[in-house]
């Protein structure tokens, strides 16, 4: 049999394994950051509507520049910001992952390289590997902000072309200032001038304004966002971004042609039509995020504080047992690697209730 | 304001254009290679159902690993073709461009290369390109026809990592013979060994039999396909391949996570249990195809033998000022930027009828 170091694949890929969390068969699932609430009935009434619709027209290709939906999207950031953007500044891919790749073949690529302020999402420093992009692991605080001065320093000695901050940050759900993104953008500016890529993934679940407005004037900067989280809608894969519309041009050169399928749009249309609804949920989650943060600290844990729907807590002399433990108990979370932590996606009140109790009777054998 | 070239983009990208077809609203569109019979309606309604299931878990991400859809495409190409293969064997992606996207992460990229035989499927060495990695234009005779010794040379010189094979070929129209890739799979082994893409979007539309059985005992060949064209399904942007089980296991290093959508996974599932009456479609346009062919001949054109749904016509001193006559006609062709040739889609009767009479119209003026 054929074994994939049997084939002539990369050198850089020998040994490796695919990324994704381990999906395990567990009553309650609290590992990937998803939103719990199912589509509300009326909305999935509206995606058969609205789907059926693009499938009466599938023989033909989708519109490859998806203006609808990326003009629904800049109203519902213009709507949730008070910072108006138009379509010119919105560009949708299959997920924010593909978002980021585009952005890493325009800006980044073979012979360049690109920074990010670890621990966060694993992804960017993936998609830099996948691209050909050089990376470099940058610094963080002990409590998981960054480190402005280091960060500084580094972004003027490397000269990275592309500057990663997610905010709020994945694992750890730390939100990052404005004026630290303005302090690296001018870095990056001085050093490059280099793009600077904020990942608003989680921003919804924020207790703090979107760094959006930041955009203004400065068109080395570029936010992601997706319809995972706040959407409710992980199974879509619909991520986008905002920035110049310089920027949206330039990514056009490498997004595949018709790249965003016609039943996906149509989805993404019909979830932007029940906004008010969603964000009703996020509101309940957010609730919910801060009611197990205060249990996890009743309990004497230590948790990072979060704007995120997400939960880093810990610590851990040995993260892997605890893990392990919580999941004994039936209920599946994180380990995303960070010594000490361990990270819980806020679920339903059920699902939070159940995670709270799994970790108490596990705190007791610590 | 703020241009593209202001931005700092790869030095590759500058002053380049984004890859597609123009897109002009005129009656009869024939330049595409899409299928002109919209999806029936007990499909569309199938379609809508699906979804609709997908959608009330549209908050979790989709099936990472997408296996009941790769399943469902094992068993189509398994009663095909009569080769069987299992699920293990295929693997599916947003269109065969990121198929083939893959599979040049994984198997090309910066420092190798990638040859293809000219013209050819344009995206080949734009995916090339976009993955950093190294394009040559292999020959061709002619005809069109792969000129065996003259490719067997080039590879055993080149020694390219990546070996595309696009049978039938667009936009020639032409389909490779089993011996040629052989061929060409022999020389690769013993320059690389390298892998064999052999790309067959178009297959179903072939005269002759699909190139799937070669992959019996080749574990570095690799046959892609699509759902664009036979299904008639542009929009969907669902392309797979069929390889060596290594072959999938090592794309999936270099996959985007979760890159295929719960609700594209749902529609493509749904326009399988409708496969039987899709293929009644194909064999309608090769009749077409076959007819247009002869009309074409008997207006005196030049015609590439078509084992596609298009047809390459010609030649012509000036292709652009004949492409815009029979536009101004009313009939939207492509000039594929293949000196003396154009190349029409086989549409529906009228279509056809529509395109016959414009370059009859148009031949007379020649």
């Amino acid at each position: 049999m054929t074994k994939i170091d049997d084939l002539p694949i990369r050198d850089e890929l020998r040994g490796q394994s695919p990324y994704g969390a381990p999906q395990l068969d567990v009553p309650v699932q609290l590992n990937t950051n998803e939103n719990p609430y199912p589509l509300p009935e009326p909305l999935v009434a509206r995606i058969a509507e609205r789907v059926a619709e693009a499938a009466r027209h599938l023989n033909r290709y989708p519109d490859r520049d998806a203006v609808e939906l990326r003009t629904g999207l800049a109203a519902y950031l213009t709507d949730t910001t008070g910072f108006a953007v138009t379509k010119d500044q919105v560009w949708a891919a299959n997920g924010s992952n593909e978002v980021l790749q585009q952005l890493l073949q325009t800006f980044g690529g073979p012979g360049r390289t690109a920074i990010g302020f670890e621990p966060s999402y694993s992804m960017h420093a993936l998609i830099a590997r996948g691209t050909g992009t050089g990376w470099v692991s940058g610094p963080r605080n002990e409590d998981f902000t960054i480190d402005v001065d280091a960060a500084r320093a580094a972004i003027a000695e490397l000269r990275p072309d592309v500057v990663f901050v997610c905010s709020p940050n994945n694992p750890t759900g730390t939100a990052v200032e404005a004026d630290t993104v303005l302090a690296l953008y001018e870095a990056a500016q001085a050093a490059g001038p280099s793009m600077v890529v904020v990942d608003e993934a989680y921003v919804e679940f924020s207790h703090r304004a979107s760094l959006l407005p930041l955009l203004e004037g400065r068109p080395h900067l570029v936010v992601s966002r997706t319809m995972s989280k706040a959407f409710g809608a992980a199974g879509l894969r619909l991520g986008y971004l905002a920035a110049d519309p310089a920027v949206v041009d330039a990514v056009q050169l490498v997004r595949l042609p018709y790249h965003l399928s016609a039943v996906t749009q149509a989805t993404a249309l019909a979830c932007l039509e029940h906004t008010g609804t969603l964000l009703g949920y996020v509101d309940r989650l957010k609730s919910e995020r801060d009611r197990v943060v205060l249990g996890l600290r009743e309990l004497g844990f230590e948790v990072t504080e979060s704007d995120a729907n997400f939960i880093q807590f810990g610590r851990f002399a040995d993260t892997r047992a605890v893990w392990q433990a919580i999941l004994d108990q039936g209920v599946l979370i994180r380990d995303n690697g960070v010594p000490g932590w361990l990270r819980v996606t806020a679920g339903t009140p059920a699902e939070n209730d159940a995670f709270l109790s799994a970790v108490s009777t596990v705190s007791k054998e610590l």
